[in-house]
């Protein structure tokens, strides 16, 4: 089923106001991740023969959050929407307990013959400082002056411009007097980019009350693959995250005087780390490969469909340093297939100079991304032991442990599904062109706890291109971006409705 | 030729003037390395609701460092002895151009009949902070309470100690009447702790004016290899610093994203700094094992002498890390063979925590110590054309640059010396035991200069004991070590006058 026209004929005609919704949204600094932003800033005035003063500037982000919260609030309530503030506990921020920002509930639409979908956003935000090398004022959305129709700011895609999307679709129905053609339940929260704290409880609680009845999952969360195609996500790789620290001495060492005599815990650990993963990015555990679930004929033929070139990624990457050339192992490299990155090391000398120092205990960080059918645990296991029985081969006398920090499981969904099949519709629609069904190389935990504790079918829908910058400076969503986006949710929705299970 | 008995006597009689001159010497907080100190410190002032005030401390380091000079040239003036304040030019600190700290000279004594012994001491100290872990407040001489005799202070026992033992022995043959058995030429430098810039070419140009006529020298500027036997040291290992820097793309990568399709640095240098020494010590790259100069039985019979147990090494290191069980192997180790020190990274993570990223530039920061015969050239060029080779076999496509940040050469002086020879005897006077012959594991880069350009037998004669701490917090010199050094110091003198060359 096709949208309303005159759904797609308003947001064309609406365009000016929706990009003042984002610009009032992206106005507040709703960063979870920080307390306060203070700065010293150091200007020249003479005290004595020595120049120094200091200027304070003082600015409370958890305020923000709650402001943005409120204004969600308010946009729902005015669209018609039941909405509550739920709150879920406090949180230590920069030693300072406070609440957490509360989640966001919402419904509309009860009709039992309809399909109920359930969305998800967040509607914090990364930090963001002008002198980190924004060209604007970050939290000011900005058009880009040359015309390119982008739109500058800080949670302008990530995830501010998805959310107000969603705002817009239903502005749009209500304004025009038509009814949704599903039923939608609603979920934002403003922790996501600080850890979604206690979200996954909150789901639990929730499992059969509040989510109760709802038939499947759309998060409009990610990006687009390249800047040209759209696509629908239906997986991602999870992680987990060791740490092997090695101590001998009970304090650093000098090498001029110990060098020579003792066991140097950098030695024995870069001896380890080495034998983790080649060069060629193959990791070297035994048991590891052989979990990886084996490549059926429709997830290869995704794969060899994906618009992707070698020129894309060596253009993200800053040159051509890739493993293979060609485009399909390239892709099941970042999608399909494990990785070991080796990240760095704490406890040794890291700053630039020289520094003739053996440190007594040093920790080697390294992750593996996790794909079907590797766990946490099963990884978790191999990597143990393996670490144990090479540093008994050593023959060192310092010590050793390893251990997982943190650990997230792969996620994949079915692609085939009837929710992926009306975003493949409504994709068409809007863009003329089929997507790319891609999967993530990294994790969005959010998809797991709602996927797994509700037991449903999520669609991962992106709105944003993949160059738009989320958590970097000059964050920004295309125009074209922003509105089609608008059209594509809604589109959708009339697609879910009239999709057969 | 035994001191005069008289000079001993008074150096007995006077140990609390002796102290009290040490004490004034480390009142001058005369610090080479910082321009100056200045703290903002936050204390608990509302304003609004928050918390916030400062608090500015200033103190000019540079100021210090000048009035040590001057302390320094007074003391001198009184003494007898004909100095001079010399500039040798200006450098940057913290930014700021200012001169460098004066090398003091000085002269007394100018009989063509005596030999003319060169000293040379540095009259500028490590920065301290109380708040380091200090006992007590660093620039205050304070003894042990506990009656120890432990004299707490920042240059108590580097360098001042020592260079005040030398204006003792001065005074107590001023007062006495006495006649110095040798001329005594002097340079002290206020550049040590920062580089001893520019005091190479100030040798270098007072060569055939200063400092011609001197027939040996004698430096107190390193400190026994236990707490309580004496020694004479007559080697210095050398260093190589060298950095191994591997670039691919040209921004940090997010290892979700890119982990696996992607030449990661950090893994080619992983591997590579893996191939570089065995975690048993053994340097693995080719040429360099080969250099080592044979041990005469001489040498051994010296390392076999030193007073040296491998619970001295436990309890310095706080464990038993140490690579061998014996204590020849374990001093040579130290001293006269080449040792292979992996330092740590530059530009990957190395925060407390976890971050999956791939950084894109790494430099791998390792040094190798130098013994005779290894040169800076000889072994850089081993170490160059080996990594190399080794990354090439990597199949890489990242790039790779290897190079030598600074060089020292190793030095060894002739322990059979007439100038070790008369020091021999003092210490057996004033010490009731023979001296330990050792080499320092570390380098002293002035004593390579004074033996190279000006072509002298260099006698390195500790005052202070192996846990004086020099550098570290609750630096110390013990009193005895200060008053039995100034008579070491004096009979070196008198032995040094008999000694037939």
């Amino acid at each position: 089923m096709a949208a309303d026209p005159k759904f797609l004929s308003y947001v064309d005609e609406h365009q000016a106001d929706y990009i003042k919704r984002l610009s009032k949204a992206v106005s507040i600094a709703s960063v979870s991740g920080n307390l306060r932003w203070a700065s010293f800033q150091v200007k020249p005035v003479a005290i004595k023969n020595l120049s120094l003063t200091t200027d304070i500037h003082i600015h409370s982000y958890v305020k923000d959050v709650e402001a943005m919260g409120d204004f969600l609030m308010e946009q729902l309530a005015n669209l018609g929407v039941t909405a509550e503030k739920r709150q879920i506990g406090t949180h230590i921020l920069e030693g300072k307990e406070v609440d957490l920002p509360p989640v966001i509930i919402g419904q509309i639409g009860n009709d039992p013959k309809k399909k109920t979908l359930l969305i998800y956003g967040h509607y914090d935000v990364q930090p963001a400082l002008k002198e980190d090398g924004w060209l604007y004022p970050p939290f000011e959305l900005t058009p880009d002056p040359s015309g390119s129709g982008r739109l500058y700011g800080r949670g302008s895609t990530d995830d501010k411009g998805p959310v107000m999307g969603w705002l817009n679709v239903l502005e749009a129905h209500k304004n025009l007097g038509l009814e949704l053609p599903v039923n939608l339940k609603m979920c934002f929260e403003g922790m996501e980019e600080n850890g979604s704290t206690n979200l996954d409880k909150f789901i639990e609680s929730e499992k059969d009350k509040f989510f109760a009845g709802a038939d499947c999952m759309c998060i409009s969360d990610n990006y687009w693959l390249d800047t040209k195609t759209p696509c629908l996500t239906y997986g991602l790789r999870g992680i987990n995250y060791y740490e092997i620290k090695i101590s001998g001495p009970d304090r650093d060492l000098h090498s001029g005087v110990f060098g020579g005599t003792v066991h140097e815990p950098m030695t024995d650990l870069i001896s380890i780390m080495s034998k983790l993963v080649t060069p060629a990015g193959e990791i070297l555990i035994p048991g590891i490969k052989e979990l990886i679930a084996p490549v059926t004929n429709d997830e290869r033929a995704k794969f060899e469909a994906i618009h992707f070139e070698m020129s894309d990624i060596h253009a993200a990457v800053g040159g051509d340093v890739t493993l293979s050339e060609d485009t399909v192992t390239t892709l099941m490299g970042r999608m399909r297939n494990p990785s070991l990155s080796l990240h760095g090391i704490e406890g040794a000398f890291s700053a630039p100079g020289s520094k003739t120092v053996i440190p007594c205990s040093v920790k080697g960080k390294f992750s593996i991304r996790l794909v079907p059918n590797l766990t946490i645990k099963s990884v978790t296991d191999y990597v143990v032991k393996f670490v144990q029985d090479e540093f008994a081969k050593l023959g060192s006398k310092n010590k050793v442990d390893v251990y997982l920090t943190h650990g997230g499981e792969p996620w994949i969904a079915d692609p085939n599904h009837y929710s992926y099949r009306a975003a493949h519709k409504a994709t068409e629609s809007v863009y003329g062109q089929a997507p790319d069904y891609t999967r993530e190389g990294g994790s969005i935990p959010v998809t797991l706890d709602f996927a797994n504790i509700l037991g449903l079918n999520v669609l991962l829908l992106p709105v944003g291109r993949g160059d738009d910058g989320a958590h970097s400076t000059n964050e920004k969503i295309d125009t074209d971006n922003y509105i089609r986006g608008t059209k594509l949710l809604g589109t959708y929705m009339y697609e879910l409705a009239a999709t057969k299970e």
